[in-house]
């Protein structure tokens, strides 16, 4: 165990510097190179993927009572892949079993082989991709970049993270309190950092590793087992993710049984192992309904919840309005709006805006963002790669109806892929509407569903995204302007709403991205989430500290 | 404001490393000498607390609306206090105005701030003893001591662990993202530290300031403003505090309306005020009954609650019998029993253990108990500086029914105090009966009452004591035994259900203390407390960071 620490050590002080720095850094390669992924990766990963197929996934669980088979991939792809399904109580056993020997080799033990566990993902990152892909429907280059090293960076933040709350911890110390003329008072004292309890990690549909491995590289770090329970349509890529760390885990001589997968069909399965006793954290991404309801319910367990939200962008004046065009653009179009960073509400001032190319009329405006929709998307072979395709029939049922809220300004089109025809493949619904027309706009329409919303002027824009943000919370927040008096305007609303800014991005980076070890994800104000990743407050409450304390004699 | 940061700054270090290497520390003096203290400082605290008697108490808040005295001595000694009342709602909007100048001058700019505050507190160390004897009926020591430079470390203690967390968030980072042979991706990002909202501090009547200071200090070095809700008997030492904080802010050229007094007489208007929306933390020592309603109730906001518990000793054997009676009967007579951390639960075999001076059965050990206590509080004159007074009349109640439960070993007996001959003081009951009669010992019975526990074994003293923790909750546990299995077995006992354990304690060192900066107070795993005094987890969640991006260009 000490060796892996040993092992990791240098990129665990990276990722500690990182953090406290917060500038670029990631030690896991984001472009799908041969280079630095050798060159069978690609080839080696598809097959993996294909070996998986129609046929039951091998995962050797404690508990087995039958197997599951639910995904359907939105490429139109057959997947018939059958999962074990495993007794809850029994997976719940086992893994109270095994935290105790993994409290016991201790942080650097432990985040020793959490680091392992990363790099043996980050090697089959390739493969991890191809799953992302074939399950959620995103486009190759995101599967890879999103599912792959991001994810794996969002895990290692979590690690490191929790190593900085842990490290801190003596596991022993040595009291000697004067007492005058007579002799001190000394004792030892020994702190053990003791894990909550099982952790379990429910994951989401469309991205099921980046969202999954901050609250299940978190609560094993800091001493927990972890139960994984997939979304039921991306179970693949946990299952892949599981069956890495069970291996790690059993070649360090410790019991695999700490993680597990939990294929669960039915919500009422789900629920009652939210509410088992043994339950003390539940990572959830998902809708505001269930995650609502682990709040109210699970409250044996911490919950640590990322919800819906209605990202907004404010546009108030710009000095490249073709770059803000482009780069919106490509927002809403980037994995056809299926990420929880969308803007979904673009709020403008009804009398238009000032920009470098004269002033332009809302009117002008909603056809200039269509104009650019249009055109990033005219080459059906690049834009099905950056569309990918409709993860779900509840968003594409959702981009039908949602053509009644508002003015059309841009139909959303199907449009066929080339190598996947039975895929759903759809461009981006642009609509406009008034600020009056808060039924349309002002909760969150998952998908490639957007508002231009008309303000009065832009003090009432700047009131709006106060209120969308305060009600129905948002994970980002977009604004344009060129006037500093504005942009510390909405700053100061940024700071009073909590949601993370992004100003004036005209080029390279999207408002819907966020970077491990320098953005934080979420800001654990707004409705959106109530936590962020990742921060001290998502690790620290995660452990305990158990001190016991005895005199000892001192020569 | 960064004057005071660089004047403090080498305590704040000190106290970084104390927190992480838990040896003994502390800034505060906590012998009552004039040699630390100053000539005339008793005399000076003295003669402040007579100026507050019978007479409005002195402070400037917005809002109010009346008045009120409802302070009873202890001691039997004429209080007549009588405080401003304020209307929660304007010192709630009062609060959140001087929050964003808090906010602004920075993680050090409050550090220093409320390092500075300490160190006034600290002057007034005698004054606030006073009040705290006055008011809470504990004896003259131990009222400097806890009251005084006890509470102090355990509010720098607060502030250190603030400054661990925040120091490492940049105000601003260079993010550059190398893009192959194209110009890097240049951003600047700003994090900002924002205070999730008002603080609701809820003190007790027994330690108004060691169970205030740590979540005031918690919340004000995270940048939120606080309001203090004394217990209606113990206003006068939380009023000064407020006072002095007032003062330092002041002349700091911020709003002294950052923390503030809220005295409030009736439940519900203490239930209003945890529910107001703007309420974001709750720290709050005190009844189960309240505690559980604020959990449930006071959803807005994050509660950090200590609570009842029943804290257990397991004597299963001993190299040093006499210490140990010595040791236990001192920690039963403290403050006549009330304190959080008293032992209510004695559990031995039924067949008694061995010892350094021969195998001792049950009666005996019971017996000797009795005597070893009878004999502490043998001078009266000595006895009335361990004991103090009893609090409250429930508390004097409760000690004479709860002579009904099991068998007297030592009965509860009236000491008149020499100064004070209105004071209700009491030795301690100590009560006998079978592990059976869970009814008697499995709750909390605040105040001066104990029970000795008969169990069949020491098995199944280590499962009762188990059950005892896990079901009703306990800060302290105590252990004698020289035997390393059985020890080992209770250190598992304290992992399983987290307490606290004090191993063979024979000297000047007592299960009922916990001294900051070493001991952790509290756990936050058993129903006796959700948080600790202190650790990251205390201070980690009480701030969000909200950043913003935007693209420089690099020369």
């Amino acid at each position: 165990m000490t060796n892996l620490f040993q092992k990791h050590e240098n990129t665990l002080n990276q990722a500690i510097d990182a953090i406290h720095n917060r500038g670029y850094w990631s030690p896991y390669k984001e472009q799908p190179s041969p280079k630095f992924y050798g060159e069978t990766a690609d080839e080696d990963g598809k097959k993996a993927v294909s070996s998986y197929l129609s046929k039951p996934f091998e995962l050797e669980q404690p508990g087995k009572i039958g197997v599951s088979s639910t995904e359907k991939s939105p490429y139109g792809l057959p997947v018939g892949i059958s999962y074990p399904v495993c007794d809850i109580n029994i997976l719940i056993e086992a893994a109270k079993k095994a935290q105790k020997p993994w409290q016991q080799i201790g942080a650097n033990g432990r985040v020793g082989v959490c680091l392992e566990i990363l790099e043996r993902i980050n090697r089959r990152s390739f493969e991890i991709a191809h799953a992302v892909m074939l399950t959620t429907g995103q486009g190759w280059m995101m599967a890879f970049q999103a599912g792959g090293p991001h994810a794996q960076d969002r895990g290692l933040e979590a690690v490191a993270y929790a190593w900085g709350e842990m490290k801190n911890i003596p596991s022993e110390s040595i009291w000697e309190k004067p007492q005058g003329k007579n002799p001190a008072l000394v004792m030892r004292k020994n702190y053990e950092i003791i894990g909550r309890g099982v952790g379990l990690v429910i994951g989401c549909g469309t991205f099921p590793t980046w969202n999954t491995y901050p609250g299940l590289f978190a609560a094993l770090a800091t001493g927990n087992p972890v139960i994984v329970k997939p979304h039921s349509n991306a179970i693949l890529p946990a299952a892949i993710t599981v069956k890495i760390i069970r291996e790690v885990l059993q070649e360090e001589g410790l019991d695999p049984n700490l993680v597990s997968l939990a294929v669960v069909n039915k919500r009422e399965q789900t629920q009652a192992l939210a509410l088992h006793l043994e339950v003390k954290s539940i990572d959830f991404t998902g809708s505001n309904v269930f995650g609502e309801w682990l709040i109210a319910n699970a409250k044996q367990a911490q919950v640590y919840a990322e919800l819906a939200g209605v990202n907004i962008i404010v546009i108030e004046s710009t000095d490249d309005y073709k770059g803000m065009l482009r780069n919106i653009a490509f927002t809403l179009s980037l994995y056809s709006g299926q990420m929880c960073t969308t803007t979904q509400t673009i709020i403008i001032p009804e009398n238009g805006i000032e920009t470098n190319i004269g002033s332009k009329s809302f009117d002008e405006i909603a056809q200039d963002l269509a104009g650019a929709i249009d055109k990033l998307l005219s080459d059906p072979a690049i834009a099905v790669q950056i569309l990918g395709a409709i993860q779900s029939i509840q968003t594409l049922k959702r981009i039908k109806e949602s053509a009644m809220l508002g003015k059309v300004i841009l139909a959303s089109r199907a449009i066929e892929h080339p190598d996947f025809p039975n895929a759903q493949v759809r461009t981006p619904l642009l609509l406009s509407c008034d600020a009056a027309d808060e039924k349309y706009y002002m909760e969150e329409r998952f998908g490639p569903i957007s508002f231009l919303v008309k303000a009065k002027d832009r003090d009432a824009a700047t009131a709006l995204s106060e209120k969308i943000v305060r009600e129905h919370g948002a994970l980002t927040a977009g604004l344009y302007s060129n006037k500093p008096e504005y942009v510390n305007q909405m700053i100061d609303v940024s700071w009073r709403v909590g949601v993370a800014l992004s100003i004036n991005l005209t080029s390279g980076v999207y408002v819907n991205q966020s970077g491990a070890f320098s953005d934080y994800h979420g800001t654990g104000v707004n409705p959106s989430a109530n936590a962020s990743y990742s921060d001290s407050a998502f690790v620290a409450n995660r452990f305990r500290v158990i001190q016991r304390r005895q005199h000892i004699t001192v020569d």
